[in-house]
């Protein structure tokens, strides 16, 4: 038994948009223990389409399609799948009550142009579609020879279904013998290269294996192990993540799941602590990486994006004096919007960024990528850190690192 | 003459790493003019390696190889293809001097392992590699009938390799006449199914082509025209975007690089007005994407994250009984939030959003993705709009595609 991934989208040939869904669905099926050996994408084009097809169906079992199940003309997988294994098209009426139905509960109507996303082969079952229009199909046109799975190429529906649906029928196919089981320890505040000297012998383990990743100033390490269960691979990783977790002492931040937006909700969540943002050059990031957790508004009250200087003075209470001689970049306003902001919101603690994150604005004495962050403790004090993120990086990335940073000061505190 | 992209390499498969090697390659041949319509992903295994080259080989004349170039015995894509076309591996006596002093130039000792990558097929040339010890290779192992190239799988190196060496020699085989030219319409309102009927009879043309796609609410248009020139190209593209653009009228709120929060800032900009936001659900995701704008402080203020109902009545002047009767989610709190910034911040505009971002806090008369948006004008009035986003959205679905029509809200209005 084995599988293979074709992505369907002359998108993808033409570099428009990077194939994460080939990656995501590579690390599942590792996940599931369900070899995959070749992975092929092809364009919006049916004969090119069938001859990928062709192939894949004489070497693997299973076969996994994202994309082309949209309601235009250019989406054509399942009908040339359908042509392939010479099938007729069905109409289900499910699927148009289904599309009627999320149509109507958006206050729209469904377009003619979605009847195509109800003809599915005969023989085929509909692959529900939980949040778009586009359903996928479950279907084996050669007996248990030969399975097909249908996505759309939209990854937050694909991941949804191949979670809620595909998972379960693989497993009740019991295709799923051998199991690789990860776990993600994630560091803020330490680099790739310094990590990897620490953990330097966990680098040569065979199983589990530990790889470092690293990306927008964060790193990773991913733990693997294969066994014949995930009770037995977690067993495996375990102490391995125990003594990893040892070395790096406070810069291993979590694990899997975990963010350093995540990690401070719990703390002040446990804590009944409560928080507030003053954000000058991050714009409202802090306050948005805080609330993509479900339930910060138990400990989140809110913030001031004071990104005009006038804002900081008239809202926050930073001193016009101090915002004229030193600069809006400058730790003193940093440590003055944080207290500003506590005591504005009357929160036990107040979190402030304010710095360059270019690309112009910079200086000799201020270059882009200083940025001060500021902490105002429940006791009334506040400290700051300086950080220098260095003039080559992108806005985005001193944006994103700067909440970061945020985050990482105030969970050091814990 | 057609390309094809090969990757080699576990790593891919397995899902650890995202294969923005053949993003890269997509849009160069694109921009080159060479087409390409398979790409294959294939792990360090000879022999499915070689069932790969032998699929290629048979349906593409410009074979483009990833990967496999290392020094470890797992890193085997130069001699599997020279085992494929059965010749031998010659020992390049230049390749061990240039590695040899690459280590030396950073004081240190070549390791044995290197001299393999001084291997390569007897007939082949070197495509040299300036930052890295993995050498490439330039091959027609069949005469001109067919052309090998190959890369290392580092993106850094690839690059450098293909714009400096691989892209001259293309260009010189003559096989870069042609030029494919893109560029995209973006649109915001509409659904992909209703843009494609609307604008149905552009579909069907061959050159240039119309394709549409979406995601997270955005619905694109790429218009791809084919010519022996970029100049030729355009001038086949522009006469369709003009109409495309007529056709969509104010649903299509920009091209290529513009983003809403670009064009909101253009507008803002020009007009030399002002803008503040209030935000509640998207906790300072609105302010965030006004700021990854490079200029905004020009146009843009500031805000208030009002996630908590005290802040949204003390900050803002939401009354205090609307708050309890009708409840924060509501076009009435909306209102007096977009009202309450622009009169706290004195912008021109203030633009507020208030909703469920779930997955919890939704009920039978408020479901998950009901949203407000408010919009106070310069005049001092104020509209709201409400948006349901189905509550089968994400968070952070939910909360990306608030901001957005928050935005789309505002560039209307010019």
């Amino acid at each position: 038994m084995t599988a293979e991934i074709i992505c369907v989208g002359t998108e993808l040939l033409l570099g428009n948009i990077t194939n994460t869904n080939a990656q995501f669905l590579g690390e599942q099926l590792a996940e599931l223990g369900i070899p995959h050996y070749y992975q092929t994408v092809v364009g919006d084009n049916p004969e090119r389409l069938k001859k990928a097809i062709a192939i894949a169906s004489e070497r693997s079992q299973l076969l996994i399609f994202t994309g082309g199940l949209g309601p235009t003309p250019d989406d054509l997988t399942v009908e040339t799948i359908a042509d392939f294994f010479q099938t007729p098209l069905i109409e289900k009426p499910e699927i148009i009550q289904d599309i009627a139905q999320k149509f109507a509960s958006r206050g729209r109507e469904m377009s003619p142009s979605n009847r195509k996303q109800a003809l599915i082969p005969q023989g085929a079952d509909i692959l529900y579609n939980p949040i778009g229009s586009a359903p996928g199909i479950i279907w084996q046109p050669k007996g248990d020879r030969l399975t097909i799975l249908t996505f759309p190429g939209v990854p937050a529906e694909m991941k949804r279904m191949w979670v809620e649906i595909a998972i379960p029928y693989l497993r009740l196919q019991g295709w799923c013998s051998q199991t690789i089981y990860s776990r993600i320890l994630k560091f803020w505040g330490i680099t790739e290269s310094a990590l990897a000297e620490q953990v330097a012998p966990f680098l040569d383990l065979q199983n589990p294996t530990v790889a470092p990743y690293a990306n927008y100033g964060e790193v990773k390490l991913r733990i693997s192990a294969c066994a014949e269960s995930a009770t037995r691979a977690a067993a495996l990783i375990e102490p391995i993540v125990t003594q990893l977790r040892q070395i790096a002492g406070l810069n291993c931040y979590g694990a899997d799941d975990d963010t350093l937006a995540s990690v401070v909700g719990q703390h002040l969540r446990q804590t009944q602590q409560t928080l507030s943002v003053a954000e000058s050059c991050t714009g409202g990031g802090l306050g948005k990486m805080i609330t993509e957790i479900s339930g910060s508004s138990q400990y989140f009250l809110g913030g001031v994006i004071a990104y005009d200087n006038r804002i900081k003075h008239q809202l926050l209470g930073v001193n016009a004096t101090d915002l004229e001689q030193l600069g809006a970049v400058s730790a003193t306003v940093a440590e003055q919007m944080a207290l500003g902001v506590r005591s504005l919101l009357q929160t036990d603690w107040g979190l402030s960024i304010t710095g360059i994150a270019g690309p112009s604005g910079g200086t000799d004495s201020k270059p882009v990528g200083l940025v001060y962050i500021g902490l105002a403790q429940p006791d009334g004090t506040a400290t700051v850190q300086e950080f220098r993120f260095g003039d080559q990086r992108e806005r985005s990335w001193i944006q994103r690192a700067s909440a970061c940073s945020a985050l990482d000061l105030l969970r050091r505190q814990f």
